[in-house]
């Protein structure tokens, strides 16, 4: 069984408590009642032997690697969002990093492969399979995802109930224009299913 | 002072024990000797006001971002050469990272642009002019050095006597090639007057 998902990784993208606690100015409304999907997501991997690869931004306390749109943030006496050793950047409950099998990347834009060593990571591992989850759909998975298609990653999945967006309607919208460049789009049931 | 440099900033290359320290079995044969200069680039650098970027490895502990070449110093029972977290990785005594006014970026191959977000954190911090000084010449200098060229970064510098090699022969002509592309390599006496 390992040994068929052995060119799979799991991709779980920002799932950190700045993005999803309900405290937070910066969260991502959807992002909360995925958690559960997202938990069940990774197990699944887990015990199929997937590689589980943890995505997470982690940025400078000052700000100085941070998005030109979003820099404001990190200019105030606040600490800004997901700063790196702070709790908002940590994973939210539930998700924990086992430091023997899986891998972490920090990133401080929105694709996974934006100035990572994602790519290089994953072809010296051999990896040509992606399932991704995490938020926020137009941002962080969906430039991943057109990333990874770019790059020639010739299966893409994106679990379509452990993704979440600001509202339904962006989610659905971003979702439909992954499927039409060949992103595979199953639920989580779906998903569960083709793994069994 | 801190005006006339702030489009300048120094990258301080793999200045971490396993690089450096005599018992460490992968060292840089003439790493120890050029410490006191280093520390004294980055003493220079803080006094003028110019930012000082920490470019070091940190491994995962089974090696699967390290280079195919040297894989196998990961499979043993040991630990091997800059796991992210060991002693090894840390940085040689007397050089210390400011948290809040330096910058740290993890590289996993020689040059520190490769795969990491060093291009994008430099433009947007404004920064046009390089200042290197660590381990070692030909590999992580020598190659940071040209894709900074590559990249029309219009002013790179090499300190001479703050960089080495596992042989005098080795760095010499190292530097040779360097200044053979238009890159500055002064001693850090020469530096120091520069600056002044």
């Amino acid at each position: 069984m390992a040994e068929r998902w052995r060119n799979t990784a799991l991709l779980v993208i920002d799932m950190q408590k700045d993005f999803i606690e309900e405290s937070s100015m910066i969260r991502v409304k959807g992002g909360k009642s995925i958690v559960p999907n997202v938990i069940r997501v990774v197990e699944l991997a887990r015990q199929h032997g997937i590689l589980v690869i943890w995505v997470v931004r982690e940025h400078d306390p000052r700000g100085r690697d941070v998005e030109i749109f979003r820099r404001h943030h990190y200019n105030s006496d606040q600490v800004g969002p997901t700063v790196k050793g702070t709790v908002g950047a940590e994973l939210v409950d539930g998700l924990i990093i086992k430091e023997e099998e899986d891998y972490k990347i920090v990133k401080t834009r929105f694709s996974a492969f934006f100035s990572t060593n994602l790519h290089s990571f994953l072809q010296t591992s051999g990896v040509t399979n992606l399932v991704i989850a995490g938020v926020q759909t137009p941002n962080c998975i969906r430039h991943t995802v057109f990333d990874a298609v770019e790059l020639d990653y010739p299966n893409v999945t994106v679990i379509t109930d452990a993704t979440a967006a600001a509202t339904p309607e962006i989610h659905t919208a971003n979702i439909l224009d992954m499927k039409n460049i060949g992103v595979k789009t199953p639920t989580l049931h779906e998903w569960s299913e083709e793994l069994a």
